[in-house]
């Protein structure tokens, strides 16, 4: 909370004031697209001081991809039912679900876009989004290996490229093609790619 | 050819001209970055009529593409051993030398970039660049899969992505990620998920 908050009377806990400024950011990213945030927008929209927005975002990039990942979590989770393969299947009809939705589609796509000539903004892009939804299924994939459900020497971080990296690639490039089945395949070949021979002797 | 240049003489063939064309735009594009093609600057470097170059590229963003196309072409060779997967390996090694030189690295990931707000760069980059080297790989993938290197419902699109889209968008995202060792296993565990059981059996 910055001293003009507080001069206000400091109601607003801090966790409030971040939620506002994070889903004002996601309106206008999802309304208008990347170009529409400013730290002095989102400040009047949350109705947040710009001081408090540069110290949690000091770039606008950084804000946008705070306010992506708060507005994609809810479908992009990944659940837990025991079998890895079908949890990957739930999360990529979300992600399909999601980006098809002009409004996201365009809000990612212009993320990623201002990331090549804005290295604040690649690194918040990969810092406040790419990094986090890693690490959660990063856990997963090494309870699926406990369950022997994918075998020990499979690799992560081509796991989740192929995965991931293939559907966001396929969207930048040609996102007609983007289609629930197209990720259920991509699920299933990628899981292919890390199974055992054994489990895959068995099918 | 224009009239323009018929006036001149005529003396340089069209696959002359083209390939000064070409060769001037690549050499914008890997020297200052996608932001420095345009029609005028490509057409004073090659000595080509404007009207020309836009009867052959209507946008800036389909001379990139084709400058890149041209440029990539000797380092992304598709050979041909015999071994798809060997192959593959010696083809996303040159992808992983050309893009790690920081002038190609920045020409793609501009590339790619613009298509994002610019749907006539998008469609050129996917219809110049990315259509006919899928297109040269999936007849490679055909005749692997005809030597039973590759299962016979084995998905060519997914595989594509896996391979490639996986490498571009880590390079978008994460360009120090883009090392000779995570393109071997990305082609590794991407053939994985492609072989037919039996082949993975015996490895």
């Amino acid at each position: 909370m910055t001293s003009q908050e507080r001069r206000r009377g400091g109601r607003r806990p801090t966790a409030e004031v971040h939620a506002a400024a994070v889903s004002a950011a996601g309106d206008l990213l999802f309304e208008q697209g990347i170009e529409a945030i400013s730290h002095e927008r989102v400040a009047m929209r949350a109705g947040v001081s710009k001081t408090t927005l540069y110290k949690w975002w000091p770039t606008t990039g950084a804000m946008a991809a705070a306010a992506y990942l708060h507005r994609s979590e809810p479908a992009l989770e990944l659940p837990e039912s025991g079998s890895f393969v079908d949890d990957l299947l739930v999360q990529m009809r979300g992600f399909v679900a999601l980006v098809t939705e002009p409004s996201a589609g365009r809000a990612v796509r212009g993320i990623i876009a201002a990331g090549q000539t804005d290295e604040a903004a690649r690194e918040a892009f990969l810092e406040g989004y790419v990094r986090p939804r890693r690490r959660l299924t990063r856990a997963a994939f090494d309870r699926a290996r406990e369950r022997q459900e994918i075998r020990a020497d499979a690799d992560f971080d081509a796991f989740i490229d192929q995965l991931w990296g293939a559907a966001y690639f396929r969207l930048l490039v040609e996102p007609r093609a983007v289609t629930r089945e197209y990720g259920d395949t991509l699920v299933r070949q990628a899981f292919a790619g890390v199974a055992p021979t054994e489990a895959r002797e068995e099918g």
